[in-house]
């Protein structure tokens, strides 16, 4: 049976072809250990690997591909990136939206190391005043962590408008690019962002366990991890070379290969392509709910630039209990609850009530839409 | 054309066909985000993970599968044990055969924990002396960091005697299991070991991009990474729940389910069988070259218990060389250099020379050792 999948924001699915053939053909041809042997296998699989970062290096418009560092997930690369740069006492800004990869790891940090955190506040929908962000810095602020874009709410954040005023004020940005990765287009030189987290397995259209993180060159992070890198073995420190001084241990080679496809078929289609084919996914929902009665769709205004959510609230019935009917009785795939980012359902007024959140893809349909809009008209006149 | 593939220590290859199936069913059917929702494909991805868990616990004997977490790789495992656990001005006693992913870990608390670290020398075949191990502990020792296997000499460490002082002493046991999970019985009840760090992409026989650690019930860790769960997302610290506490952010399901199925396939040929087989694969290997003039052969001697590596020097010819030749005229895959253990090389009496290391494992056969034998011959009567 047919399964209407609505969570490409957690995992999208599915994958192009390409993914999976790329990653059989990895376990069954070249399973070696990148950079641990000088065998045609282990050769092999470093180059694979190397072909994932120069894709991604040029998805991104990162000079040099060693300057990408894979990681597990985007959460790995976050916490690197905000406990490898971040001092005692520092002072550290970041917004209202963040997902609990961003609040955690900082939170830790105002236990462990003494550091002030500002959440810039966005209003109810999702949206960061300039104004608000120029307001919180201060003279021992090092770092801006930003969301690109809400999980919760698909609102963008002005992250030009924000590196501009890094810039001016000699604060490095980390941007969180979780829903944004291979969704929204991102040159991270022309914009000016110090660090880019991101996941392999969502817009990217990767398997999980695949994610990154760049960090420019001028920056030296701590390394979270400290192990083996088959390079300066001799040495008892990390090596300085990257990406080895941030990759230690054996990483995902399989998944990486997977990941290389996947962002070889988002260039090939491009970013703007897929970011307005989403777009006009989430304007068809949209549409749709909103000439229902006791249905509140959250975030950006109809006719507002947002990624592919669409999170929504109904009268008189559970946000649990409508994702179990969707899934149940429609075969529709989408998340309830509170997404890992209670701040996002502070800013939108939904810690009480949850919310649901359906999100589309790059291989989402119009089909598709009519039939979540069909299932909800259903719930709201039989269930509420 | 074939390659006779003798770098199992590193990576195994090939896999059970039912490592690559589960892998790609897993990504074209199911490639949802486990524990993110409540959908029946989120619902599969869990149940997935759940079951790895459970076959993992019934092969290293542990009570209750939640108190494995996976992680991207061994060196993360180590890292969140050594790092989570570990306090200012502890003291720390591990052995001289240690892989870079603990000697690392240690060596970044000694400059930034002040901790103490107590290195028991191996002899030069990588035995280590009870008596030495005694002398090691004092008042200030909270935990015995213990590479099970050298993945240099293959040499295996007396780990229940070791579990048997450290439980006298109050010591915590981490045992280092990337060597021989799979291969060499682990009873974690039996033996007493307090955390066990294992790969998944060795003995397991399941992808790269796999891993956990088992923590004992009653020891809590600050965990490494912080983020979100997907349970009790409205907190501020990671939840205590395991494994939630020790698993942040999306989890690399095709990869956890190819390791399912390697598993499964451990438990089935059981772990007796297949380390007894590729002990018997490496006396032949040693029977082949303790023949040979100019080649000295590392490690236990004929007949003693060991892991399936065999690694040797040749006199008059770099390691690297021989690895390469073996490589291009004889499509035999091995590794040469430091294998990221300079300490194992220090106890070996390798550090100028380094070493080339042979490695088996369930897939080799005897044809494969016989070509390996050869070819190692005609190096030595060529290139010597």
């Amino acid at each position: 049976m047919k399964t209407y999948y609505f969570d490409h924001a957690a995992s999208s699915w599915p994958k192009p072809k390409e993914v999976v053939e790329a990653m059989s053909t990895c376990v069954l041809e070249y399973a070696a250990n990148p950079g641990r042997g000088s065998h045609q296998m282990a050769v092999k699989a470093s180059r694979t690997m190397f072909e994932t970062r120069k894709q991604l290096a040029k998805l991104f418009h990162i000079a040099n591909p060693n300057d990408i560092s894979f990681s597990l997930n985007t959460t790995d690369a976050l916490n690197l990136a905000i406990k490898g740069f971040i001092r005692e006492n520092d002072h550290v800004i970041c917004t209202s939206i963040e997902h609990n990869s961003v609040r955690r790891p900082l939170e830790y940090l105002r236990r462990t190391k003494q550091i002030e955190i500002t959440y810039v506040q966005a209003d109810r929908e999702g949206k960061i005043d300039p104004a608000e962000v120029q307001k919180a810095f201060k003279a021992n602020t090092r770092l801006f962590v930003c969301s690109h874009s809400s999980n919760l709410l698909g609102t963008i954040a002005p992250i030009e408008i924000i590196a501009e005023m890094c810039r001016a004020k000699g604060v490095r940005l980390l941007v969180d690019a979780a829903q944004t990765a291979g969704t929204v287009p991102i040159d991270v030189q022309a914009i000016g962002i110090d660090m880019l987290a991101f996941p392999g397995h969502k817009g990217l259209l990767g398997p999980q366990g695949t994610g990154g993180l760049y960090v420019h060159p001028d920056i030296e992070l701590e390394p979270l991890i400290h192990g083996g890198t088959g390079s300066q073995s001799e040495a008892i420190d990390q090596p300085s070379v990257r990406p080895d001084r941030y990759e230690s241990g054996t990483q995902n080679t399989p998944g990486l290969a997977g990941l290389n496809e996947g962002v070889k078929f988002i260039l090939r289609e491009t970013v703007e392509k897929i970011h307005h084919k989403e777009w006009m996914l989430t304007q068809r929902i949209m549409e749709g709910l909103l000439g229902m009665a006791g249905v509140e769709v959250l975030g950006p205004k109809l006719g507002e630039n947002k990624t592919g959510i669409v999170s929504f609230r109904m009268n008189g019935i559970d946000a649990s209990e409508t994702a179990f009917i969707l899934d149940q009785s429609f075969q529709i795939a989408v998340r309830a609850g509170f997404h890992c980012t209670p701040l996002g359902h502070e800013t939108a007024g939904t810690t009480e009530t949850g919310a649901v959140r359906a999100s589309v893809g790059y291989f989402t349909n119009e089909e598709d839409v009519d039939h979540l809009i069909y299932a909800i008209g259903e719930i709201g006149k039989h269930y509420t």
